[in-house]
């Protein structure tokens, strides 16, 4: 990306546009704007993108991103622990929690099955799950995963598994046909509520 | 933009959806990108960042952005001082020097005359360069800006202001119709050469 703006911008330029959604082009813009607003901008997101690197983790309970191990949901004991929403990424999880129409805890995957990309249930969070799942005292495991093969795949896969292990559990899924695509995080919140409310 | 992600990530979102051509959407997915990419992604563009929050300044003659001041067009004795091409922002230079169609100097205005927006020309580096162009040595000033109201008013005051201070700088304009809309960035390489070989 030879560009005459020198190697530590053209450098700022280059990883900006490994951020999803920006291209070389974008990446430029994105690059322009924190330049010429150091103060209101590049300054700012500096310090928050440090304070995420130092202090931002995975929650050891769900494995949520969160600067509190456990995170903020496991750590609230309002929240019904008799139901664990099973998500594929902490975007799913956010757009849960901006609709607000789920008051029970989650559990982030960190992916789905694909034997196209080569992704096993060992590269998941499937052992933290059973555990929860086997220790007791969850009636309900919400299988909030996208409505595509890998998201059916992994969601069949868990209730195999959890079947044996907790008879008791019961496992819904979010109605279907919504989440088309996969992207939960791209839906708009009224959608998210009614495939939450009429989940099978 | 409550989504259950905490306060510091929350604060990554917002500031990230700041970045042009990020949504508040498209920052979400940048933002799990980054926490999810630390080593690779996160700590990296930080540092990147930092360094440019700590070293980048504007050069004191064309008002380029750069590490350096003098910046190295300026700075090189090889670039041909007779010629200045006239630019918006800095993106347009970028453009420019991605082409490898010109081989002088520039000048970076830093925006557009535009009375909409109330950018006078005490706003822009005008007197700038008009020390340069009445310093003598400068043969030819190229207009490289946009075929826009703001773009076609700027060049006129500039020549206007430029006629009576340096009657031998003859003043040219890239190629009409070709820049519409604005952004010389948002060309391809192909047009503004041809744009800058058939200026008039
Ligand atoms: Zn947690
Ligand atoms: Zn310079």
């Amino acid at each position: 990306m030879a560009s005459g703006a020198g190697p530590e911008i053209e450098r700022l330029m280059a990883l900006l546009s490994k951020l999803p959604g920006l291209g070389p082009r974008s990446a430029r813009r994105a690059a322009l704007a924190l330049l010429k607003k150091r103060e209101q901008l590049l300054i700012p997101l500096t310090a928050a993108m440090q304070d995420a690197a130092e202090r931002v983790t995975s929650c050891h309970i769900c494995g949520a991103l969160s600067t509190r191990d456990p995170c903020a949901t496991c750590a609230d004991p309002t929240r019904d622990a008799a139901m664990i929403c099973v998500v594929e990424e902490d975007s799913a999880l956010w757009a849960m929690e901006r609709v607000g129409a789920f008051s029970g805890r989650y559990h982030v995957l960190g992916g789905l099955l694909s034997a196209l990309d080569g992704v096993r249930p060992e590269d998941l969070r499937l052992s933290g799950l059973m555990q929860r799942v086997s220790s007791g005292g969850v009636e309900e495991l919400v299988m909030a995963l996208p409505a595509t093969v890998e998201g059916q795949t992994t969601a069949h896969y868990i209730a195999d598994r959890v079947k044996p292990l907790a008879p008791e559990v019961t496992i819904t899924h979010l109605a279907r046909g919504v989440p088309v695509g996969g992207e939960l995080d791209w839906l708009d919140d009224g959608t998210i509520a009614h495939a939450f409310k009429s989940r099978r």
